[in-house]
């Protein structure tokens, strides 16, 4: 199967792009669906795995490892209970069909099924005017607090992340193809990303 | 004009990478060319100006900015004599024609006109790798000499690139597009690459 992962810091644009690049490349496309899968799972509350999951929640459970999630000591508690299940849940859809996911951790949990690893990102400013088109009403921050808040949300992506895997969450030595979305539309790329993603797959 | 600047860690194949993907837009693409040109317009000798730059004689420089090129201070020492002809010859070189440009620093020199940044590198195993197939005869270095090696020449991009960026070498956010070719072929990825260059100069 081709599996592309894509992690993103907030605001660059990374979940549209995953999902355009999917359907570009016929592709099944994951994001939001993981944390029902896990859910049906675990028999646990979507919305207590999203925020367990996203935001965090279990970056108190004990780390004394810095590798791969497969040499990973198998401590029975809350938190190793969901990566566990959010594992499982990976290598299922992964053995489904070819597949674009996004976040989850998807790029070190699926390390050895060899994905192609996308990181999308942009600068600050391009990140915060992203966010403000995109507020819901009733949503009104300044920019100063928008900026907290992508900041915030980056730092729980990272921590997750690093937490299973051997790179750290942004590093490029960790990804295939890092992409800066602050210069281009995104709808401009998708077709060059998908033939760069074919050729990868060859 | 369409600028293309590739910066590269060493042994990752970021020249040849270059000069396909100007051989596939259609663009010039320079190279050691500017050191020549330095040459001419210097009366210096070119193994000098080579060593100048790329091998960073002119670290000796004092530095006490960290920002663009247009904002230097100038003072007259062969250290900003040589940025300030480097400088002259990538303004007459963007102004010929679409072009690649590698190495010499040209993303930071000619930021103002907006070219695309790709910073490519690659796992050391794969470098290294690269690197031993590449190397002349009577060139034997053990594995352990070529990372050394590589590092040093790495070092030597990085402080000479740093020395007029306003962005650190290699930091992803300093770039449009990083392309890791550790894991595929680099004749593979022209075409995908070009195309992402025509979406993005649109």
């Amino acid at each position: 199967m081709k599996i592309i992962t894509i992690n993103r810091e907030f605001g660059s644009g990374g979940r549209e792009l995953g999902k355009k690049l999917a359907e570009e490349l016929g592709f099944a496309y994951y994001d939001k669906e993981i944390i029902d899968a896990i859910a049906e799972k675990s028999k646990l509350d979507p919305n207590y795995i999203n925020k367990a999951i996203e935001d965090g929640m279990w970056r108190n459970y004990p780390v004394t490892f810095n590798n791969t999630f497969a040499y990973m000591p198998v401590i029975e508690t809350p938190g190793t209970r969901l990566i566990s299940w959010q594992s499982e849940v990976l290598h299922e859809i992964a053995a489904k069909s070819d597949c674009v996911i996004v976040g989850r951790a998807a790029d070190a949990i699926l390390d050895e099924l060899h994905p192609l690893k996308l990181f999308i990102y942009a600068d600050m400013e391009a990140k915060v005017i992203r966010c403000q088109e995109r507020a819901e009403e009733g949503e009104n921050l300044t920019d100063r607090e928008m900026v907290r808040h992508i900041k915030k949300i980056d730092r729980s992506r990272a921590s997750n992340h690093d937490l299973v895997a051997s790179y750290r969450w942004g590093d490029r030595n960790g990804f295939d193809l890092c992409v800066n979305t602050t210069s281009v539309e995104i709808d401009s790329v998708i077709k060059p990303l998908a033939e760069y993603a074919r050729a990868w797959f060859k």
